[in-house]
């Protein structure tokens, strides 16, 4: 390692998350990769103590599972706060695509676009370092089954753009559930179960569709803030709350009730609409419709990219509904999913 | 680092041990630090992926708080395994002391003793890294309160010798509880807060008596276990036996029956006998002798090194006694502890 580079990782037991400080010693310029709000003091007493100076903090992806520290961090020393361009967070103050450079003295991370455990998540790659986030774990690999993940997308992340990296390169994951703290692309590609050791494409989505996992605990709380950059001040969902995938949606789309809360001019403008939805429009006119709606009727509802959406479904919890949802991503996922290829 | 240093920091959730692996990736040979019993498929898996040759298993002290692999590693691949000296385990292969050295390829591990967190343990450095133990942790200490740490000692051991490496010597500890995996020395003389920034051997020793730490949870299955190497054929003892430290025994020496459990010619030879205390041999003598004894009363029981008192007080309470303890290092920590200085 470059004498000059500062490394620390750093360890959330509650969600087992992995939160990196890298930093130019002779600047003293730093970075840190994937905070967690809990660890807030911790790591900014760590940067004082070694007389750092917090340039950026990155978030590899939109996480569900933890709250990041970005958003408090920007508010107490002024950083720059960076997320991928693609998950569409525009309190963020970079928003980051496929070849962009963070710089940070003598050093420069370089970003990589690694979908597949979400359709926006990164990797960051720096001094033969490679922070993967929840794309490559070691033996083993992010989720695909939610935050419009998927399987294919991340074999090819991983198997076209990963394991091209030289073999030598030191993988530092966001999360690692075993005891293990690092490992090696070449480790990874020899070992790893899921897509190492010449497992097919096809291997791979049957092991990822068997898996079965119950979802974060924290989901509700986290995917609100941390699309608001980490705000506290984001109310935390109800827990009762569902969240709607576009599979699950088009599979039931003849059975139930699609609400589009969007104003009328974006129902009918260039995003278009789901084929059989409801537009109305969140705020007087849909609590006069959900008024006089049964409760024990299904409703998913559906906005631009989820926000909207989400307060809807909250909304409708409030009045009694029971079995409502939205659609994650909302309009954007859906054409995503439905562009002609 | 060399680059044909091979270096991994492993973690035990349950105990918050690290366990370090290190090899020299040419002649394949590895050395691992404070294994955890539970880990052992997982470690003895990394390294037959790693295509490494298992050498040696270290321990840097006594653990309390979980059970050593080094024996069962034994069994399976034949490893040595090695512990401190003056811990008196005579299972272990190795029995380390001040300037030993242990080789793996072209590396060495330079064994440095550095009592006070127990009066035998040692720390291990290697390449600019420092394997400190339970003495010094980052931005802590190993506590002092039983087997037979010394607050005076640990101060000691940490400002004259381990703050007298070079400050950006890497310290990785056997422990940490707030989510750090290294640290440095320099940053340590800095910023730990109970002997670093300037805090005197006094400031040390008042923090340490104030810190009224519960007993780890797994001390009466661990303790025994390890001083047999980590076998599992001990019996694990019962949990409401007690021990008892030589300070807790001088106060109440007068009020207690003190019964040493050594055969006549130990209690008479060389390293004598606490005044007051009463001979009763472990064996049919001791049997004969609690059987008659009234079951309220309490007992604290000693040997030469605490394993026969410990099977004399599990015996007692087997019978019906309730306040029963045995002396933490028998007759051999009690002679050092009032060796004329």
């Amino acid at each position: 390692m470059n004498k000059n580079l500062v490394f620390q990782q750093l360890f959330d037991s509650e969600s087992s998350t992995f939160t990196y400080l890298l930093a130019d010693s002779r600047t003293k310029e730093a970075v840190l990769i994937d905070t967690v709000l809990e660890n807030l003091d911790r790591d900014l007493k760590l940067i004082t103590e070694l007389e750092l100076h917090l340039k950026y903090v990155l978030d590899t992806h939109i996480h569900a599972d933890h709250v990041t520290a970005a958003g408090q961090m920007r508010k107490r020393c002024g950083v720059l706060t960076a997320v991928p361009k693609k998950a569409n967070v525009p309190c963020a103050d970079l928003n980051l695509s496929e070849g962009d450079e963070i710089k940070f003295g003598e050093f420069v991370i370089k970003v990589l676009e690694t979908p597949g455990h979400t359709d926006a998540s990164l990797s960051f790659y720096c001094e033969d370092m490679l922070f993967s986030g929840d794309a490559l774990l070691i033996r083993g690999t992010g989720r695909t089954d939610f935050q419009s993940g998927s399987s294919e997308e991340l074999y090819k992340s991983i198997t076209e753009k990963l394991f091209q990296l030289p073999a030598e390169t030191r993988l530092y994951p966001a999360h690692d559930y075993k005891g293990f703290t690092s490992s090696s692309i070449g480790a990874e590609i020899k070992h790893n179960p899921r897509l190492g050791a010449g497992k097919s494409q096809q291997d791979f989505i049957k092991i990822m569709s068997e898996l079965k996992l119950s979802y974060p605990k924290k989901i509700n709380e986290a995917l609100p803030a941390n699309n608001a950059c980490g705000s506290k001040d984001v109310k935390a969902l109800d827990p009762r709350l569902k969240i709607s995938t576009i599979e699950n949606l088009k599979s039931r789309a003849d059975d139930i009730l699609i609400v589009d809360v969007r104003r009328p001019d974006e129902y009918v403008g260039e995003q278009g609409h789901i084929q059989g939805s409801r537009l109305v429009t969140l705020g007087e006119d849909l609590t006069r419709f959900l008024e006089s709606y049964n409760r024990s009727e299904e409703i998913i509802f559906v906005c631009h990219s989820g926000t909207r959406s989400a307060e809807a479904a909250q909304l409708a919890l409030q009045m009694g509904f029971e079995k409502v949802s939205f659609l994650d991503g909302g309009m954007l996922h859906w054409n995503k999913a439905h562009r002609p290829v």
